[in-house]
């Protein structure tokens, strides 16, 4: 795999960008970090002050088929050529969108992340993956392929709210439980998340990531630990969309990782005692509340997303389960008996 | 790079797709290949007997965002997963296309190449590069990606009109002109393009094109030499699609080489002599009438396009030339004076 540069302040991308010789910058954004992020990222550099705006929608809807064909066709009108650099700024969605665009526009132009999220610092742009939904299903099409360089700068954590600043947390959480119990003992003894409280875990979450990537860039085998607590997290996250009732990313991890916990300690082993403490700190952090839950996602909704998700083949559904904290098991298949027992009795 | 399966009948596909434990295979046609391949193709295997078909009109129009995500969430209503292969059935459209959809569907499935073509044999379905157009842009978005094997069975040919047998025939005379004079020299021999003078020399001018590809996957230097007579030939193949007066490719390459060799003999020293000759060979056997083309084709709509194309950066339009035959040289900077010299004087 090529490496990233890693970039630490807004100045030294100015720097970066000066050093490449590309033919010109374009500039990906929502409305929220074009209003939020836009003025800071381009007051910081000469190149990208002259460089032209994309602007999509926030949220989820933004990464369809029609909204590529739209920038790839807007790229043309601008003369993008080969040695054009994409610079992604924003979260998660932004990385994912404008990494599919770049890696395919041309057969692959250089782009850059300015992740501005807790969660597409430590997760979202890392890993050499890039997508965009086919309906509701979340990250159906997409590529394997690797930005020039990131930059990692926490200023910009200061102006997020702070459902987005949990959402970001959950999957630092997630690298605790499937790769460090350390770090994950040293997450859940903060009891309310602040930029202050965080900060100091991110380039260590990041970099667990970026180790268990770098062992399978393809997502072949181990990298699969990654996806624990996403099987049933996705659900959620597609369905609350569909129910105009939006979870973010995290908080529907967050609850996708209560059930993993729940059906680790039936199916692969983990001590109930210890996956009863990791979830009832999910359970209080995030305000999850299953009674409401299993009023508004039923057992058959659910089950019908996860049969479509990528991860599964031949009809059944694969877990990633636990079997102590820091082990986890991939590819265990569970039935929708088991999965619905123990959803039933989450609390 | 991954070693690509070379299978050379419909009986030993069958025995191939039995052994990779594929979860089903999808087929993919246009309404051509449906008619006129697809029952030899399903007659010979169980497997693909049972298979579900995926049908696009034929021609370059087919090659869209829109085909795209139709097909992507075609593939999900029929539960692709990731061990699902796709059989792309047909010419270089629908390797393109279906090579595109299967190498970002899940961000990549199982794909197989069942060319029908003279072109896609030689050309298309060796390379490694999938790709869809950008309004009339060609291939402007894909992606590098293999299949996992090919069918190379001549048997298809027999079928095929002789204007798309000789579109084919353009691209094997391109590779000996770029790589291999003994290889140009016999194709120079024949006067009528016919399946049995042309099936013997189908190996040898796949086999360049894999040489010097293998070199070079991503395309960033050697490679470039396989676009020789491209660069103003896509110009020529996408005005004529906006003139509903299509071209097929290969004949649009055929022109776009005759103004390679022009243009060689004026700017990397290609003997006149040798140049004329092939020249005088791609007028007649192309059947090329410069003089209704100059009325047709105006420069100045050509150099347009051929700014867009993706191998050209900074306003340059750069082509490949050649010093003698078998010695091309890249990145040749040409003015519109230059290509409207050339193209004013040809016949």
């Amino acid at each position: 795999m090529k490496d990233i540069t890693r970039i630490e302040s807004l100045a030294d991308l100015d720097q970066y960008i000066a050093a490449q010789g590309y033919s010109q910058c374009l500039i990906l954004v929502d409305s929220n970090t074009r209003e939020h992020c836009l003025p800071a990222l381009v007051g910081s550099s000469d190149a990208l002050n002259r460089s032209e705006v994309i602007e999509v929608e926030p949220g989820e809807s933004s990464k369809s088929a029609e909204i590529v064909a739209g920038i790839w066709n807007a790229m043309i009108d601008l003369h993008a050529d080969r040695q054009t650099c994409l610079i992604c700024l924003g979260g998660g969605m932004i990385t994912d969108l404008g990494g599919f665009i770049a890696s395919t526009f041309k057969r692959g132009i250089p782009y850059i992340y300015v992740p501005t999220t807790l969660l597409a610092m430590v997760d979202a742009a890392i890993g050499g993956k890039t997508g965009i939904n086919i309906g509701h299903y979340k990250n159906q099409a997409g590529t394997f392929a690797r930005p020039e360089a990131i930059v990692q700068d926490p200023s910009w954590l200061s102006s997020l709210p702070h459902r987005e600043l949990r959402s970001g947390f959950a999957e630092m959480i997630k690298h605790g439980l499937v790769a460090d119990s350390a770090h994950l003992n040293e997450l859940l003894r903060i009891e309310t998340v602040t930029v202050e409280n965080t900060t100091s875990y991110i380039r260590r979450s990041a970099e667990i990531k970026e180790a268990i990537v770098a062992q399978d860039p393809h997502e072949t085998g181990v990298r699969k630990v990654l996806n624990f607590g996403h099987t049933a997290g996705h659900a959620f996250e597609a369905l609350s969309h569909a129910l105009n009732a939006p979870l973010l990313h995290g908080e529907a991890i967050a609850i996708g990782m209560h059930l993993a916990l729940g059906l680790s300690v039936k199916h692969s082993g983990l001590a109930e005692k210890t996956a009863i403490e990791v979830m009832n700190y999910l359970t209080k952090h995030f305000a999850i509340d299953f009674t409401a839950l299993r009023k508004q996602y039923p057992t058959g909704d659910l089950w019908s997303f996860m049969l479509a998700d990528k991860k599964n083949h031949r009809g059944e559904v694969r877990f990633v389960l636990l079997k102590s904290l820091g082990t986890p098991v991939i590819d265990c298949a569970i039935s929708m008996a088991d999965f619905d027992a123990i959803y039933q009795s989450a609390r």
